[in-house]
């Protein structure tokens, strides 16, 4: 174990590359996938089948954690790790996006957020400097600047102003952070769609000076084909030989073409949330578990899958106990997802070391295109 | 592995008794408790973590199976063992409480029970020979008799008139079941609390020929000081050397007041159910986890329990997950509480087979005047 946080490249092809950071709480290697455990836990699985699926690192939610069960109360509990039963490392969001799309009538000022608890109506600010202490409080490993953006497509005055909003932001979050071996903060780039706005905010940035950098105000409605074209450019602004981490992506071919652009980490509920609706991730594509077609299925989602769901159950059981309404129904869902998605990253990685990135692509897509799936 | 079913008793102290049940799907050593998997899943465990509690055996429920996915989709699928992934014995209850408790419509004749479903509302029939049927197409390895028993206190007469008709049903249960080497038909006694009809219905049963016997028409309304007056007496008319199962039972101190007057096995849906609702069963009682007083608990539910829930997680976090609805709650509390009630059960069975069962009835009630508990 490192006693200090670390990264290194390993590998690269083309753009895509390999690495490693070094946590004292654990390695993680990258490109990474980050199953979102939003109030202290992946929704439907423990902490031990997390971690079975190859996750070296889980996202926590600054926002709902804040509410409940509190910042405080966990920091009296010994932390977030041990609250939650997870000993490897967490990252932490700021809370700066999720109070801005979940709270109640929330107030932007320079300062920060006021916003009020969707949960039971009372009364919060989130700033800066207190997004610092919470993430503190947690004990989270990698911290997230607090930041803000507008859903896209917005104007471009809106967008620029955010933006410099979120670099100032950014100055008082790396102010308010301070000195914290085995901790790191990492900034935000803003800008939306906008490069000339991208490069700006990557050099503020780059001024300030971070442990790694995400990319921040994409996959907000603007769809893939733009989120691509602004991931052609903008991950290249930031520091070469630092993480990059793109935050809230996505669909297993967002993925592929996030880490294809030299990306490093992302994190998503899909895999999760999808679980629980029945959406199955497969090599071929995604079936929905509740069409009638699959009752009498003897087959697994995918006979090439290793995990629990596939090795030891059919199709007709899965539909059987979603439409009754089992829980068994999302564990065992959700645990196929987040270890296809895993076994997605682990493909990725071995490809990028050997060279064969651009081969893994082209197989990808043509798994994709045999597939026997459910149209959503 | 045995090919046939077989029972042995292996010690006695007093009434209790041990013993081992043989299947060719395994044993069972009794007393055993027997987690409820309705509908081909024991609600938020995986199979292996039920048997990790220390279950030999489940028990399934034929009135919710036959209904979805149907008897037939599951022998056309292999089997309900193959369908819901746990290779050892099944019991399956012969869907004539249920039907009488849970369907609308219900129409009650001497051939026996047509209703409509409460899922859709589909029309359907429960006879002796068709509740014989779906329990063959499902595979199950402990088949119970097609019966009927009316909720108790309830008129002489009315349970005479019932218990009657169930020993019409037994017999022509018996018949159609035939001759299935490796499966077990079991008897039900009815009879209420009324001392004559019970040995009225024994003595029917006995006339037939059970490979087990149950006692049943107990655990619906009558409290527990009269089910145990019934216990008193009714066991001891059922054959020696057969396994003398208890239907429905129960608390805790139910199941050793049931061991201590002869049962040999039981099965109740309160572990599961109530992991689900926040009510936690431990040596000193019973816990409500969503009560605020747990909200900074640092100790595990009971320090001397070595479930994943207790061995891994705060009181704290237990009740933040219940109040956040998250699924981890009723996945950490059931398997607790069905840990618990299999650690009571080989607790149960050391101490009969060490001749000191009347110590551990004391330790076990002692145990639970010092409790640390919540009031219901």
């Amino acid at each position: 174990m490192s006693s200090s946080f670390d990264f290194k490249v390993t590998g690269r092809d083309a753009k895509a590359r390999t690495g490693l950071i070094s946590t004292p709480r654990g390695e993680i290697r990258t490109p990474a996938f980050m199953p979102v455990g939003t109030a202290a836990t992946v929704k439907a699985m423990l902490p031990d089948s997390v971690r079975a699926t190859g996750a070296d690192i889980l996202l926590g939610n600054t926002y709902h954690l804040m509410l409940r069960p509190t910042a405080e109360r966990i920091a009296r509990l010994g932390g977030l790790h041990k609250f939650m039963n997870w000993d490897r490392p967490i990252l932490t969001d700021s809370g700066g996006f999720q109070v801005m799309s979940l709270a109640e009538l929330r107030k932007l000022t320079e300062r920060g957020v006021t916003f009020r608890s969707h949960i039971d109506g009372s009364k919060h600010e989130l700033t800066p400097e207190r997004s610092m202490e919470i993430q503190r409080l947690l004990g989270s490993d990698i911290v997230m600047c607090f930041d803000e953006c507008p859903a896209l497509p917005a104007p471009k005055d809106r967008v620029a102003e955010s933006m410099a909003l979120s670099m100032r932001w950014a100055q008082r979050s790396r102010d308010a952070f301070g000195d914290r071996p085995g901790h790191a903060l990492f900034g935000i780039q803003q800008g939306g769609t906008e490069r000339d706005l991208r490069a700006e905010s990557a050099e503020a940035l780059r001024g300030i000076g971070f442990d790694g950098y995400a990319v921040g105000g994409l996959a907000v409605g603007e769809g893939q084909k733009t989120m691509f074209e602004v991931l052609d450019y903008a991950p290249d602004m930031l520091p070469e030989d630092r993480p990059r981490y793109l935050m809230g992506v996505g669909k297993p071919d967002d993925i592929v073409g996030a880490v294809a652009r030299g990306i490093d980490m992302m994190d998503c509920v899909l895999p999760s949330r999808s679980g629980r609706t029945g959406q199955v991730f497969t090599r071929h594509g995604a079936l929905n578990i509740k069409n009638a077609r699959h009752q009498d299925d003897p087959r697994p989602l995918d006979e090439a899958c290793t995990c629990p769901a596939c090795r030891s159950y059919s199709r007709a059981y899965l539909h059987h106990v979603f439409r009754a309404g089992e829980m068994i129904s999302g564990m065992l869902l959700t645990w196929h997802n987040l270890h296809y998605f895993q076994e997605l990253m682990q493909g990725m990685r071995d490809a990028i070391a050997a060279g064969r990135f651009a081969r893994f692509r082209q197989d990808f897509a043509a798994a994709r295109a045999q597939g026997d799936i459910d149209p959503l």
